[in-house]
C-alpha cells in the first residue's frame, strides 16, 4: 500500500486530504470520501456520514494512525473496493507525514566517518556499539516542492538523503523480530542542514538544534514495508538535473528493525513518530566536495518511494545574534563572572 | 497569572482541566467551566455553551494556546469574574503544559562546565559565544507526583533541576527587546537523565537521545511573567527530605530573553513550545557526588513556581539491546566491513 496526502483548497483555507493507492495500480483513492461513501451505504445520513469520515479521517496523518486498526480497517477496505467516486487524479501532494515526534539516526559509516573526520575528531568507538540519535523538530516539516526556506545565520545549507521510517502502531521494548510490526512503511527524508552552525553547536556536544531545527522535508509517499526490501533500495541525488549520489540502503550497518528496537526500549513509540536512519554514503554536499546555491533544486530520489523534489530559497536577512560572553576569572574561586 | 491543570474523572476515564489562579489569591478556577457559565449568561443554550467552552479550552494547555488572544482573554476575564460556580477546592494536579516541542538550552556555567570536566573535556569556547540546546520528546512529559520510570538500560538516574521557558504565542525573528511578550511564563522543569546511556551517546556527539527520552516531568504550575523577577528566583533541591541543593537562577549566563530569541532566528517558535535553561549550577546529583536509588523521592523547588514532587520507580527489567558490530578493515581502503 502507498499512502500520501494531497491539499485541496475549500472554505477555510486550504487542507489536507489522505489518499491511498494499491501496490498493483497508480490510482489514488481520498480516504475520507471513501469512508464517508461507505457510511451513506451503511444507512447513515448525509450529516452523520461526514462527521464520522472527518473523526476517522482527519488532515493529519499522525492523528488518523492514533486510530489503530479502526483506521487500518477502512484504509485496507478502499483498496479492496477501491470506489470510483473517492479516485483522485494528478493530485496536488503534500508531505504525507506530519510527524508528532522526529528523530534521526546516523547507520551509513562511510557518511558518519566522514562526519567525524570533517569535525577533526576520530570516530567514537559508541558509533559500533550502537545507533545514536539526535531529535528534531517536527513541527518545521515541508513536504514536495515546497521552498527551502535559506536562514540568515548560515552560509552553508546542505541537504542529506535518508530513508524516513514511519511507525504506526504503539510499541514499546521491541526487539529485532518485533519491531517492523509497528512500522507503517518508509519515506524519503530530506534532514536539511546549515553546515556552518551546527558544527559550532557540535563542537559543544549537544543537538544540533539551529543547524536543523530550520527546516525537514518528507514525501512524497509512505511505502508500506510489505511492499519493498529496506536493504537494497537504490537512492539517487540530482541537483540541477545533474547526479551528485548515487549509493544504495544495503550499506546501512544497523538494520530498520534494530533501530526501532532500539529507540523502543524503555520509551513509548508512537503512531506518527518518524525515525531516520541518517545520511547515505555520499549523502550530502560536505562529503563530495560540492557547495549548494539559492535557487537550486534538489531532488531526492530512491526506489519504490519516489521523487522528493524542491528548491532552496534566497537567504533570509541576518537577525539578532548572542553577543559573545566576556569573562574574567574571579580570584581563587570556580565562579566565573560574566560582563556584557 | 497562575495556570495549572487538573485530573478529573469521567465516563471515558481521566481528562485534564485548564485552572488559573490570580496573583493575589490562592484560589482556581476551572476555565472551561468559567466559559461555559459566560456562554450561558450570554443567552447560548446548555448544549452550545457546553460545545464553545470544549471548543476554546481543550484539554491540552498547548492546544488552548493556539487561540491566541481569543483564549487570553478567556483566562483575564475568568479571573477579573471569579465565578464561584468555577471555583475548584484542593485540585489533584497534572503536569501544566503538554508541550508541542521541547528544547533545552544549557546556560548554568558552573552545571556545564562540571559537566565538560566530567567527559573528560574542556569547556568548549562555544558555551561563551551563544546558547545551544539539544531537542527532547515532546511526548513522555509527566507531571507533579507521577511516577518517574527507571529504564532498564540505566544504573544512574538523576534529576536536574531546571526553570522551564512556555512560549504562549507565535515568534520568529525575536530580538532580546521583543523576545518576552511571546513567553506565557515560567515551570519546574525536572530534565531527567539516565547518566550511563548519556555520557556513552554523547561520546558520539549526537543529542543526547536514549539518556533522556525516557521521561521529564514539569509543574505544578506555570507563573507568568509579570509576576516573576526570572533573574532571582530561588532554586532547591530535597531528596527524601534533605536538601542536596540550594541556587539561584541568578548564575543564569544567557538570560531568558536571549534564549528565547536565539531559539526563534530562522524558525517558527509556536505556542505551547516548551524551552529549558539547563540544569541550575548543582542541580543534579553528579556534580554533588550523590546517588539516587529506587524509590527516592524528588522535590524541586523554586521560589514563586511551587514545588515538583515525585518519586523514582523501580528498575526495569532489561530489555533488547544492540549488540556490538564486529569489523575487519577491507585492505587499504577507508570502507569498513560489518561482520554480525
Amino acid at each position: 500500500m502507498k499512502i500520501a496526502r494531497r491539499t485541496v483548497d475549500g472554505p477555510d483555507g486550504q487542507s489536507a486530504r489522505i489518499l491511498v493507492a494499491a501496490p498493483d495500480d497508480d490510482a489514488w483513492y481520498d480516504l475520507r470520501t471513501a469512508v464517508r461513501l461507505h457510511a451513506l451505504q451503511r444507512g447513515a445520513t448525509v450529516e452523520s456520514a461526514n462527521r464520522l469520515a472527518a473523526a476517522l479521517v482527519p488532515s493529519s496523518l499522525a492523528q488518523a494512525l492514533g486510530g489503530g486498526d479502526v483506521f487500518a480497517d477502512a484504509m485496507k477496505r478502499t483498496l479492496d473496493e477501491r470506489p470510483n467516486e473517492a479516485k483522485v487524479v494528478e493530485p496536488v501532494l503534500t508531505n504525507a507525514l506530519d510527524p508528532i515526534t522526529y528523530r534521526d539516526f546516523m547507520v551509513f559509516e562511510r557518511h558518519f566517518s566522514f562526519g567525524y573526520k570533517w569535525q577533526g575528531k576520530p570516530v567514537p568507538e559508541i558509533m559500533y556499539e550502537l545507533p545514536i540519535s539526535y531529535a528534531g523538530d517536527p513541527r518545521s516539516f515541508l513536504g514536495p516542492d515546497d521552498v527551502i526556506p535559506w536562514p540568515g545565520y548560515t552560509e552553508r545549507l546542505d541537504y542529506e538523503l535518508e530513508l524516513g521510517i514511519v511507525i504506526g502502531r504503539t510499541g514499546t521494548d521491541l526487539t529485532p523480530d518485533t519491531a517492523l510490526d509497528h512500522v507503517l512503511g518508509l519515506t524519503i527524508l530530506n534532514d536539511v542542514s546549515a553546515r556552518d552552525i551546527q558544527a559550532r553547536e557540535m563542537a559543544g556536544g549537544l543537538g544540533p538544534s539551529k543547524g536543523k531545527h530550520f527546516a525537514c522535508v518528507t514525501g512524497p509517499l509512505v511505502t508500506s514495508l510489505d511492499e519493498i526490501d529496506e536493504s537494497g533500495l537504490g537512492m539517487r541525488v540530482r541537483v540541477n538535473g545533474e547526479t551528485w549520489c548515487e549509493t544504495t540502503s544495503a550499506e546501512m550497518v544497523w538494520s530498520v528493525a534494530e533501530i526501532v528496537a532500539w529507540a523502543s526500549q524503555g520509551e513509548i513509540l508512537r503512531p506518527g513518530a518518524l525515525l531516520g536512519t541518517g545520511t547515505c554514503n555520499g549523502g550530502s554536499t560536505v562529503e563530495i566536495e560540492r557547495m549548494l546555491s539559492p535557487g537550486d533544486v534538489i531532488e531526492l530520489e530512491i526506489d519504490q518511494l519516489g521523487t522528493l523534489r524542491n528548491r532552496l530559497g534566497q537567504p533570509a536577512a541576518a537577525g539578532w545574534h548572542p553577543k559573545p560572553l566576556s569573562r574574567t576569572a574571579d580570584g581563587e574561586a570556580a565562579t566565573v563572572k560574566f560582563l556584557r
